[in-house]
């Protein structure tokens, strides 16, 4: 990162750049301050390089967004919209003298339509929020990524988020009926439409969803509504052995349950948890499964699936029979993010946890913990694996110190080895956190060369001038 | 039309195309016989303008698929892929010296994985025989679009082709996990995934599902799969007045219910079914609806919902109690077809049911039911107007004399009306059966001048020389 100041050219054109914008947005909404450029740099992905905005700008309309568009189309200066910088994979991050486009202060609720279960709202608006907005007409918003309290509905339509209670209600696409956007030359569009169906035309929304910010800049959403979710039970099942568990995952798919969640911890993970004090979690068990249902008749439902774990192996088997023990039995899913975080602060140094996010076919699930515990003994190194076992979706954490060069590359190359690992099972490298910088080389290992050049070519027909987000997902 | 002969230089194209394919394609996979040629020249769409294929070809494999678009590519003829010719929009239909090109017979199912949930199959796969062989493990394909003991899977993905039970299990586009295609120029190329989540790259995926055969040839499809539906039960309500009926719809989706079919009826529909002897139907009332539950307890379910209906005014309501009074209920939906060709055969002429498709916001439906009976007084016309009530969309169908030239002018006049009135209520001009040359204007109509701009965009960046399917859905 080269010092940028207002004799070399680079500060004259950030200088012109911010005088520009200034004349479209209100003061408050236009900072250069240096905290501000440094807070705004870079999204939560570990091992992904940043630069540093010559601007950030927190527009409060639609046409503030377009002003901003239009300006740094004109300058060519490169534009990285942000939302809460919850993202894993780098999309968010910045590049040297860009414009950072946040849409948080976007963050209104536009309309709720409980007769056509939808709502209309800004990019800015906070997950969580939203669904607590919509609970108050008896429906809900399902999509729970895990950053769900300060993650914005704008990010989750650009990452694609996914979720735990994704395996019975589907991710954020299946949410998103229309969008509302501003295209790289600050020109505005709407796709979709407000009804259930419709087949007018090439599928331009979805086309959008998980384009993580390289396409258009979303400025509204029409999203789709569900009646709120009946009431929960969960249980928690503790596996001798990992394979063990991957069997009770797949028997429990293939006797036709709809589990509401389906998450597995491996030993490492059960171990972590089991550290902090939970009381129904035996710490030295193999994998652990946290099992939740909202069918009908949930008690009757996970007594089903518990007896199809106990056939596979389970030797400890925890059934909630009531909300407060299923409070309980969910607490263990809830306590893996602190149990990894207390494991990796006995680390020395700088101790770092670097998530994963692969998919594999369910039935490969097994399996694929078990490469992966591979390869954390091949490269010394603690790998806790979380997953949602119920459709694939692993987060393996590799947890390290960086003060340490050669942790450092093991983790880099266990990263990469996870992901290899997946594919090769007829996986992919990332099921719902996306591809930005951090995986770029690997979207060109997964997909088919042709799909690769139209996705290229994708990118050259909504930003001819490479200038939204350059150097995400594809290098156009 | 013209006459082709071997001595204009379109028949020596002709001549010349045919040779070039028969190098690739086996004797039988090949035809230019007169009536073959005529039999593939459009699909189920009245109205449309079609052509006269040069040559109609049958490929048996992908690599035959590609040697028949390379061909074409080169001498630069259209190309034309169609499945079972059943769609309703014309984006089958054939034009002047065109290659047809048919998958009908890339018929094979070829790994049905019940453990993963998902079957991949060829695209000339018939829809319900496809459904039928996963049925032998306990699973099923739910999209169930009317034609669907004819119509193909290939078709089904290239229309984004809905259904009866959508409005719970959702459409043909919910369930394309991935796709093997063929690209204008012949390059093949893959998209999508095995797994049930994945977020890797543009979703080139959705973007060709619903893209009616206009940016790449369908040879292979992973589709999801999901547990064999539970036992159903169905119930008839009839309605003194048609909003009653919409009050009864908005009732039931106000108060969570989901049922597996939710389908409305108006005056004509209903007296054309009762006039073929339902014994269940009134052929007096003002509208009926006929709604399927396969809820856990689908009894109480229905018994929830037939109490809605009765607060909103029904005035006749049969519940099935068993799985025969069940069938003969689905029955009445059953002889609409049959029983709106009873009433069109009795027209003089040359009698046509001519199909509309347009959806609107659930709550606008009543409203929309109500101005297509203006529209058809106003016309003087017999429309009858079946619907997907749960999900707003629609099928009001004009039936008219076509060989009675004002009947056909105010026919054509009456259709635009119905299109004009679904947009104005926030609706679409089309639900579930594609925009195909029928169409067009309206889609122009419909979007966003920058979506259609983007849209043509599209187009050009798969075809850049305009020979798959031109002119369907966008003029490139």
């Amino acid at each position: 990162m080269s010092v940028i100041t207002e004799s070399t050219p680079a500060g004259r054109l950030a200088g012109r750049l911010v005088a520009r914008l200034g004349e479209g947005l209100p003061a408050h909404a236009l900072s250069t301050d240096p905290e501000a450029l440094a807070a705004h740099a870079h999204d939560a992905a570990p091992f992904s390089e940043h630069g540093r905005p010559a601007v950030v700008v927190h527009p409060e309309t639609a046409e503030q967004v377009q002003h901003v568009l239009r300006t740094a189309y004109e300058l060519e200066v490169p534009v990285v919209p942000q939302g809460a910088r919850t993202g894993l994979a780098g999309a968010a991050n910045a590049e040297d003298g860009c414009v950072v486009l946040s849409t948080t202060r976007m963050d209104r609720i536009l309309e709720i339509d409980p007769a056509n279960r939808l709502v209309r709202c800004e990019p800015g608006v906070v997950t969580r929020e939203l669904d607590r907005a919509v609970a108050e007409y008896g429906l809900t918003y399902p999509p729970d990524p895990a950053s769900w309290a300060v993650c914005t509905i704008g990010g989750n339509i650009a990452t694609g988020a996914g979720g735990i209670c994704c395996v019975k209600y589907g991710v954020t696409a299946d949410y998103v009926l229309g969008l509302d956007v501003v295209l790289p030359d600050g020109r505005r569009m709407r796709t979709g439409r407000d009804t259930v169906k419709g087949v007018a035309g090439y599928d331009l929304t979805r086309l959008l969803v998980g384009s993580e910010g390289t396409l258009a800049v979303v400025v509204g959403a029409t999203l789709a509504l569900r009646p709120a979710r009946p009431p929960a039970l969960a249980m928690l099942a503790q596996f001798g052995t990992l394979p063990a568990a991957g069997e009770a995952v797949a028997a429990v798919t293939a006797a036709g349950h709809l589990p509401s969640a389906l998450e597995l911890l491996d030993r490492t993970t059960t171990r972590a948890v089991a550290g902090l004090g939970h009381p129904l979690l035996n710490g030295d068990r193999a994998a652990t499964l946290i099992v939740e249902s909202d069918a009908a008749d949930p008690a009757a439902d996970l007594a089903a699936m518990a007896a199809l774990c106990r056939a596979a192996g389970a030797v400890e088997l925890t059934v909630a029979a009531d909300p407060d023990q299923s409070r309980r039995v969910i607490e263990a899913r809830r306590m893996v993010t602190p149990g990894l975080q207390a494991m990796v602060a006995r680390l020395p140094g700088e101790p770092t946890a670097f998530i994963e996010d692969v998919a594999v076919p369910r039935t490969r699930l097994a399996e694929l913990v078990g490469l992966i515990e591979g390869i954390a003994r091949h490269h010394d190194l603690t790998i806790a694996t979380l997953g949602h076992a119920g459709d694939g979706n692993l987060h393996p954490t590799v947890l390290f110190d960086r003060t340490d060069p050669d942790a450092t590359r093991r983790a880099r190359v266990a990263y990469d080895d996870i992901m290899a690992a997946a594919l090769a099972l007829g996986g992919t490298s990332t099921g719902e956190h996306g591809i930005g910088t951090l995986k770029r080389d690997w979207l060109a290992r997964e997909l088919d060369p042709v799909a690769l050049e139209l996705q290229r070519g994708l990118k050259r027909l909504f930003d001819p001038k490479n200038l939204l987000n350059p150097g995400k997902v594809v290098i156009a």
